[in-house]
């Protein structure tokens, strides 16, 4: 472990001291019988028992041979019965039985006992039979080996910097606290791969590269890299990254096969190909399968996942362009070869059809794809939706998309994806908080939770998050809850107004800049003038509604149908067009506006009023972030109302002052 | 002298065989009398003779000690009867007398004599008595120690490398260049001094910058340093830069000493203080007077100018504030102070009250102050001009500006400054042409000839510009002096309209953003709503029109009155208001931004229609740069028309298309 100078909270696994609520007497001993205690998961689940329970109840958990009477028994079963990674937890008397069929099942079920006791729980009478809802359960890292974060606001990379790998005792920290909401694997480096990054399949990282993969597998995460397709050219290999090419497909054979001798057991590769200037097989006039299975054939050999973005899109598109619509992208460039994918591919599918705007439509490649395996990706960076400044918590909008019943029948995105994985781009740095603003780790925590337990609410989740990191304090779980709860249509309200997006300051995504999009190659537009705004997608636009299969096709083709929460996303529409609230649209867009910032000022004063039962630290950072999301809601607002008073000429109702 | 790699052309200074015009007599002997031959610029001057005939008219001057009979007679004379730098020309049969009372009015005369070949000039007959029409005639570079030029479209730093100062032939040849067009005095280091630079003044550089010192003092040119206000808490002085504060003081003695005994004839430094995050004597409550008079006290010691910038303004503004006007700073900033500034020092005003925009009315500062040396600031480095993509002939914009009759009587701008100095913030950097497109040296050349000669024409300079850089064909110098005498307006029909401004990319400054600058801090705004476009500088609005003395206080402050290239820098105007021409204001827009493309597309055909007589690489360059230029016009043409179409709902008369 080198020196590593920064410190770091411990988010949610505070493990400070809590009321008991009956819990004292489970606690004292713990027995594990059938899984070797030397297994590197399993001691690192007794360890943390231990920590946990000295912290929150003040004892040392006795580690025992025999069946205890009053305690933990943990006891190996066949997965018949408990499926990997799953756990029965039954409370008979004074002792609790834990049934698991492997070592991360012990894992996730002795996190599940000490978030109980953290949050003040009672673990009498329990009688549960726990799964991960979804396969695979992953963070993708945005970061670079320069210690620079793409889109990260949370400080610089704990993984890297000055293209050395960092590793120490926050890295893991860090594993516990992923590992703890059920995270299973972790893609380290972002998926922009370029200058050292290329070179982390190559010995000059494997050494480091070896080191993490085992913290990280000590927690039951499994390690996986972002590849940059074009490696060949420029690690020395054929002057191609051509898939059909041989000497291409023999140089790559060569590189897993070092890569897998050196790394057994890596998780696999994330690849972003053919995307805002990426290199990719479209380059060789080769499809996008063509380029996934190339890779998939030689890594599945060894075991290994490849995990392909379909984030593909023309990014120099001519804004005087009606007909093509970024939108359509992810569709058509990847429906054509639906079943085409080697059986170790994995599609990894943004939620929405353009790029985590605060509302979208869910993205009509995820189950419009049958015969592919898909991954749903969400990004918990709050890139769009205030950069870890303003609070906006994101779980809601997940549990739209994975309930969102995407062919008619009752079956959900979630359905789609269950078997196979959800992964979110992440919101870490090395901030001492982790997360920049510290209610932003409720999104990393929920993200979490919820690939575990996808029943879960939203606020179920607040409410868990809130109890083990502020305070079990019923006013303190009342207010953050609502904060949270509330934050992301706040978030709304003050941006960019039903489904249009992408009024953002060019390149940085934060503050308002309504034509900073429109003029430009990025396939980003509102479409605005003086007569209305939005984007015609449908049939008699650019035909995107015709991706959807019914009955969304018809309900999103209709201006009379369409949610209106969606409706600037679909179809253009004057500012005197009078919404479901009787108000005319751009009314709305005023009221909304002026709503947003009143939504913000009692947030703060809300949050102002339980001050002194809240950690003085989290209260400080929190509070300034306040100020500026304040500001921000502030300009948002008198930007677009100006704006759109400045180009509809229509006064506000309400008489209120414009700019 | 380093190793330096990089290629380098000559310019302007390309000797190449020259018809001799009947000159050959002239040029075989050179007779110095009253000069000593050893001293380095009349040593240089001659090689610079030498070498100029060599490659122009084939032959070696011989340097003689009598009086040729045939040749050229270099006598010094009293200063009374020519000025230093100046020099009289009269030619006598086959012999020309020089007259100059110091060396550089020498080295002008040589370089004058040389222009006139390379041009194909007779010498026959002369009679003239050159002198500088401005005193101190300087070029600012905004290099940075890293090698990276602020605003600089003509690749890296010549001076700097990775905080090392570069020194080779091409600083050599680049102090001949500037000489031979009459500059006097250059400011080595960008204005924005951080990081290293502010080191410049320390013993770590004073080696290298003494050298570099020593070449331009070779050629009549003296150096500059810019300077930081707060070097004492950088460099470990005092924890203040309070120039009212003892210890600021004693230490700027101290190290204003240290510099001055090792570069001894320093011209002195350049300050911006105060500016865009600089900092400055604002910060501690003191004027920009007591700032610039604390340092130019310590310098006028030694003999050292104080030059100290007039760019203070608010670069915080709230948009929504429409009072506030950052066209006012500048004035209000300064004219208090008016009579308050210690002899050496100078203040450089920029042209314009905003920042280097195609179109502004000439700031009320200049001249507005009576008490005060004035020095003009103007941008050859084309930021908002086209970025030396674009061609931008500025002359014919300076020559307006020194033209201007400031105050109703026959004084004009150039009388205001003609005893102080004229400055251009540079546009050259290492790229092998120096400017990146060729035809942007036209502008570096033009600047020089009209600080030297202020009675010579746009279209004179050109003609001279063409003749020395690309051929002496008649049909040559026709296109391309018609190509740069036109690019001007070209420039502003296709950007923005009528004095208006910024309407730029943020940040970057090329490329149309209509709405970039609007909302934002830097105080630049258009205010277009749906009904008309403009900000209201009159008694009625920012109040800005009554800083001009009249008549242009009333010619401006009335819409009737007010020159309609400046309309909308003066006043809100309606879309629907009709200009002189008879036609309306929005009809006006959409008109001039589809000729501002035909007339590019005009320039690159007859560009193209004398390919053959131009020389292969400039041509190649410059085609490139046109390429690129009709691009940017189209994607102007197209983003504003498109805005203004949306935003006002009036059709184009012509039927154009928008989008």
């Amino acid at each position: 472990m080198e020196n590593y100078e920064k410190k770091w909270t411990n988010l949610w696994l505070k493990y400070e001291k809590r009321a008991d609520a009956g819990n004292f007497c489970f606690c004292e001993m713990v027995c594990v019988q059938g899984f070797d205690e030397h297994n590197t998961i399993i001691s690192n689940a007794l360890k943390e028992f231990a920590k946990g329970i000295k912290g929150m109840l003040g004892i040392t958990p006795a580690v025992v041979t025999g069946i205890p009477a009053k305690g933990i028994w943990i006891a190996k079963v066949a997965d018949a019965i408990v499926p990997n990674e799953g756990f029965h937890l039954k409370t008979e008397a004074e002792r609790i039985v834990m049934e698991a069929s492997d070592e991360n099942g012990v894992l996730y079920g002795i996190f599940y006992l000490l978030r109980q006791i953290a949050m003040e729980k009672s673990l009498a009478g329990l009688n549960i039979k726990e799964r991960p809802a979804i396969k695979n359960r992953m963070l993708n890292h945005w970061d670079n080996l320069d210690g620079s974060v793409e889109r990260g606001y949370s400080g610089h990379s704990f993984y890297f910097d000055n293209n050395k790998i960092l590793i120490s005792e926050r890295t893991v920290d860090y594993a516990r606290f992923i590992a703890s909401i059920g995270i299973n694997g972790v893609v380290i480096n972002n998926v922009n791969v370029k200058d050292a990054a290329t070179y982390l399949i190559t010995p000059t990282y494997f050494n480091e590269v070896r080191q993490l993969k085992e913290i990280f597998a000590g927690y039951g995460v499994k390690l996986f890299l972002s590849l940059n397709f074009a490696a060949p050219l420029e690690l020395g290999g054929p002057d191609s990254a051509d898939p059909f090419d041989e000497d291409v497909i023999s140089w790559w054979r060569g590189q897993i096969a070092l890569v897998y001798e050196a790394l057994p057991d890596l998780g696999g590769f994330l690849v972003k190909a053919d995307s805002e200037g990426r290199p990719g097989p479209f380059t060789y006039g080769r499809t996008q399968a063509d380029g996934a299975n190339m890779l998939a054939r030689l890594l599945d050999v060894h075991g290994g996942m490849l995990i392909w973005r379909c984030f593909v899109y023309n990014c120099t598109q001519d804004w005087r362009d009606r007909k093509t619509d970024r939108a359509r992208a992810g569709y058509d460039n990847f429906i054509q070869s639906d079943g085409d994918y080697h059986p170790n591919v994995i599609l990894q599918i943004k939620n929405g059809p353009m790029d985590f705007q605060i509302r979208e439509p869910v993205s009509p490649l995820i189950g419009g794809l049958k015969k592919t395996n898909q991954m749903l990706e969400v990004q918990i960076a709050q890139e769009y939706t205030g950069q870890q400044i303003d609070v906006c918590y994101l779980i809601p909008m997940f549990k739209e998309v994975l309930d969102f019943k995407y062919c008619g029948s009752s079956e959900k995105i979630f359905d789609v994806i269950k078997n196979i994985g959800f992964v979110a781009v992440t919101n870490t740095g090395d901030d001492e908080n982790w997360t920049g603003n510290d209610l932003a780790a409720a999104n990393l925590y929920g993200f979490g939770r919820l690939a575990w337990s996808v029943s879960l609410s939203a606020e179920e989740i607040a409410e868990e998050w809130i109890r083990q990191t502020l305070s079990c304090d019923e006013e303190v779980i009342a207010v953050v809850k609502k904060i949270l709860l509330s934050s992301r249509d706040t978030f709304e309200k003050y941006t960019c107004p039903l489904g249009i997006g992408w009024m953002v300051t060019p390149h940085y995504h934060y503050g308002p800049s309504v034509d900073g999009y429109e003029y430009s190659q990025w396939g980003t537009y509102h479409r605005a003038d003086h007569l209305g705004i939005g984007v015609d997608r449908t049939d008699k636009g650019t035909g995107y509604t015709g991706q959807y299969q019914e009955p969304h096709k018809s309900i999103y083709n209709n201006i009379e149908t369409c949610p209106e929460e969606l409706l600037l996303f679909f179809h253009y529409v004057p500012y005197k067009y009078i919404l479901k609230s009787g108000k005319t649209l751009i009314q709305h867009i005023y009221d909304t506006h002026f709503e947003g910032v009143m939504e913000v000022e009692e947030m703060i004063k809300a949050w102002n009023r339980i001050e002194a039962k809240l950690p003085a630290d989290v209260f400080a950072v929190v509070t300034g972030r306040f100020e500026q999301q304040l500001n921000n809601a502030k300009e948002w607002r008198d930007h677009i109302n100006s704006y759109f008073y400045r180009k509809s000429g229509i006064a506000d109702e309400k008489g209120r002052k414009f700019y």
